[in-house]
Formats: C-alpha cells, sequence, structure tokens
C-alpha cells in the first residue's frame, strides 16, 4: 500500500488518495470505478512508489476497463508531447483559446515604446486582449519562478506605452502567462498584486490549464500513446491537433498526410466519439 | 600573421589590431613597447587563432619584460575568478563601489508593493540609490539578453512602490544591472529608454566595469596566476580581495589566514607596490 510518493522532481510526499480520487473524477468515472481502481492501488503497489509508476499503473488499469477514459487520463503527458519537438505549446494556447472565442495569434511581433517583442500569444475579444508568454517545460515538476512574470510584465508595459496603441485597445490589454507546468507562490502573490493572468496545469482552480480544456474537449491528439512522433507531427502540420480536428476530417485525407491506413483512421476516428460523446 | 580570430563564444572575426593595441595602452604600456609586442603577434602566431591562445601569448610575453603589467592585462580573466565558486561577484562590485563613496550592501532583502526581494547589491550615496542585479558569466562571449533588464526593471518598479520608502528615497531610486560580460543590443536600447543603468565588462565605456576598476586601481588578487583557488578563498573570508586590502595587511597575519610563507607574501607585496605605483 502506497505511503511515500516521489514526485518527478525528486521531492517525497505522503501518498494522498483524495490526489488521484480527482484526477480519476475529472475524467468521469463513476464512484464504484474509482474505488475499485484505489483497491487495486493499494493492495498492488508498494509502500513508496514514484508518482511516473503510479500514474502507468493507473493508465494500464483504465487501459484494460475503459480505454477511452484512459486517453483523457492521460492529458498531462499529452501536454509534455507538444514541446518544441513537437506541436509548439504556444500554437496549442492559441487554438485552446479560440474554442472560446477569442481571435487568436501566436509568435507574431508588437512593438511597445522602447522596443519591439515576440508575443508567444495574442488573445482578444470585444473586452480582452492579452499579450502572453508561454512557458513550455518537458520536464515535469519545473516551475516557474517570479522572474518570468516580471519580465513579462515589463515587456507589458512597455507595449502599454506604445503611443500608435489605440486608447480603446490600451484600456482591455492584459498580461498573461501560461505554463504546462506550475508557478511559484512568489510568482502567484506577484500576479495577483498586478492583475496578471496566469494559467497553469492546475491553476487557477475555476479556469486552469487542464479545466479549459476539458471544459471545451479540446484534448490533443498526443493523448493516444499509440500515436509515434512522426506520425502526430505530419498531422500538426496541417493543423490536425485536436481530437475535433482529427474527427471533422475526410478519412482519405488524413490517409495522404499521415502515415495510417484507412482501418487505422477509423478506429481512432471511433475512439475520440466515444472519448467526446462522454 | 593572424588573420582571423576565433572568440570564446565559437565565432570568428576579423583580426582587429587596434583592439589589441587599446588592451595594451590600457595597461600603460609605451607605444615603442607596444609595436615590438604586435610585431612578435605577426611573426609568430598563425593565420587563425583563438582569443584565448592570442591572450596567451601576450600575457607571456608580458611577464617576461614586465611582470606587473602582465597581471593588469590579466584582470578579464581575473573577474572570472570571482565566480560563484570564488569571491561572489556581488561583493565584489559592492567593494569596487565603496572606493566610489557609495554605502554598498549586497544580498539583502528590500520590500516591494507586493514582495519582499533578495537585492545583489544595493549602493546609496547622497544623490543615488542604485537597486543592483549582478549576472554573473564564467563563460566568456555569454551575453545578457533583454529579459534579464525586463525583470530587474519590473522589480526595481515594486520597490519603488513600497509605501514605507521614504519620498526623498524614491525620488533617487535607480535600476541597474552589472555584468562581466556584455548585454545584447536590445537590452541596452531598453536600459537607455527606461534610464536603467547598465554596467557590462566594457560598456558604458567612460564607466564601464574595466575602466571603474582602473581608475581606483581596485585589482582583484585573481590577477595573480599563481595564487592558487585554495589561498584565494582563505583570503577572501577576511575580505581581502584587492590588491590594496593585501598589501593594507600585517604580513604575519596575512601568513596566519593564508597557506604562503613570509617570502611569499613579501614578493606578493613587492609586485602589488610596483603595480599601484604605475
Amino acid at each position: 500500500m502506497p505511503k511515500i510518493v516521489i514526485k518527478s522532481d525528486k521531492t517525497k510526499e505522503p501518498y494522498n488518495e483524495e490526489k488521484v480520487k480527482n484526477s480519476l473524477k475529472r475524467i468521469n468515472l463513476s464512484d464504484e470505478e474509482i474505488n475499485q481502481i484505489l483497491s487495486l492501488v493499494n493492495s498492488k503497489l508498494p509502500e513508496v512508489v514514484t508518482t511516473k509508476k503510479l500514474f502507468a499503473f493507473i493508465f494500464q488499469l483504465l487501459k484494460a476497463r475503459k480505454e477511452h477514459l484512459a486517453y483523457k487520463f492521460n492529458l498531462k503527458s499529452a501536454i509534455f508531447r507538444l514541446g518544441p519537438s513537437g506541436y509548439p505549446f504556444e500554437k496549442f494556447i492559441a487554438h485552446l483559446f479560440k474554442e472560446y472565442g477569442f481571435e487568436a495569434k501566436h509568435n507574431l511581433f508588437l512593438k511597445g515604446k522602447c522596443l519591439i517583442y515576440e508575443i508567444d500569444v495574442y488573445l482578444k475579444n470585444h473586452s480582452e486582449i492579452f499579450i502572453g508568454e508561454c512557458k513550455f517545460h518537458n520536464q515535469k515538476g519545473r516551475k516557474n519562478d517570479v522572474k518570468v512574470v516580471l519580465y513579462s510584465y515589463a515587456r507589458f508595459l512597455d507595449i502599454k506605452e506604445n503611443p500608435q496603441l489605440k486608447e480603446e485597445e490600451k484600456k482591455i490589454l492584459k498580461p498573461l502567462v501560461v505554463t504546462n507546468t506550475r508557478f511559484t507562490s512568489e510568482a502567484i502573490d506577484f500576479s495577483e498584486c498586478y492583475s496578471i493572468k496566469l494559467i497553469a496545469w492546475n491553476y487557477p482552480p475555476e479556469n486552469s490549464l487542464v479545466t479549459l480544456i476539458e471544459r471545451k474537449k479540446y484534448y490533443p491528439l498526443t493523448i493516444f500513446d499509440f500515436l509515434n512522433n512522426k506520425i502526430l507531427n505530419s498531422l500538426f502540420q496541417y493543423d490536425i491537433v485536436s481530437l475535433g480536428d482529427f474527427l471533422n476530417k475526410e478519412s482519405n485525407f488524413l490517409k495522404k498526410v499521415s502515415n495510417l491506413d484507412l482501418r487505422e483512421i477509423e478506429e481512432i476516428k471511433e475512439k475520440i466519439r466515444l472519448i467526446l460523446g462522454e
């Protein structure tokens, strides 16, 4: 029965059943199914276990019982696969915010009073414009310290000082920092103090990255652990990133742009229908 | 005869005799002596040469001819020896600014409106207070990009917003970033625009780090390549950092706190007198 969990940053903490429960609730598992999994975790895993091992154990259990839910459970790792070597994180974030009605651009240049800056994401709707910095980490447990927020804020202030900026735009311009991992408490304190919007994997609870993805079911194709990087990159080149993107494309087109055959494509579409239909 | 120079960051540039001339002028070598060295460089070194090799060649020539000037020529490398493993750079900077009449503190905590920050150096005189960030690099050729200046600036702005700060202090509070290497042109442009004081090895020309050191002859003991790290660290522990510090201490005290014998100490003091007497 697990008592101590070793996290990816090598720190240890007591095993917290509540955390596992919540991550299983997120994927809409019933209470009964959750309890079954928890008791298997208790009976099969040793006293000291890594989070990696714990995750892999539950993932395999889910795969054998409710495969489509296993993939949803795989979301955190899936985001790590969007890294520099795959589909850039900032592009994913821009696409995600389009789902929320934003006009979204990524990797564009914006003028400040003093300098021109390359901005990761630029999100605009009728009431808000976000100047966003995206901090992608491919190691779990990497926290973003206050420096990231500080430099993003100074850049934002300079952009706001651009005399060419329209007054109505200036009023709704806001700084944003998004990450796939976490922020230090200092980074959060500074951001609250200066109204800087932060989005991290689990922060803020009601609008965290995982919540934003879940709410629109904007799952990246990287949740499918059986799709290799070559196939994913081929699809990404055609901006086929989310399950919805894949489902909405003609199977023959998908065949042409990936190395998948038609049978595999239909199987994937079936899995997607199950996940999105949940 | 050198035509191409390979720098420490692996980039190449045409050999520039003027640069070598200037670095020899800095140490007060006569025009005749400079010309002798330049012609030896031309006759003995190959067409493609690393800056490291070029420096070592001149250093050896100087050592054989005017040993005390060789050590002054060694200043840039000496600063690299003040790094994290030796005498911290921020402590050296604080001591240097004391020579300029500043009340100087290093590694202290300052309150802002939103956070408490650890500040590398705090320099105060009757007309200016600098909140300083020190960026030490132990690799030559490492440039400091605009992000360093941006986060230092945001932090400075927050400290300035601290309601407990006295009005007269607020008026003379200024941001400062010091490095032993260089800044990117973006970092310099941003700093000029927002009146952030930058000090780098060669920047700004009239008040660069090398000029500030030369003007007060505040040479660190690390210019002596024959002093090993163990000896240096022993001396540093007693805040004996500069040639002046060493010269002003009793030889018996120096013997006690280092592994040097009295003969060695007297020899070093003699070298110091030559350098400071120049």
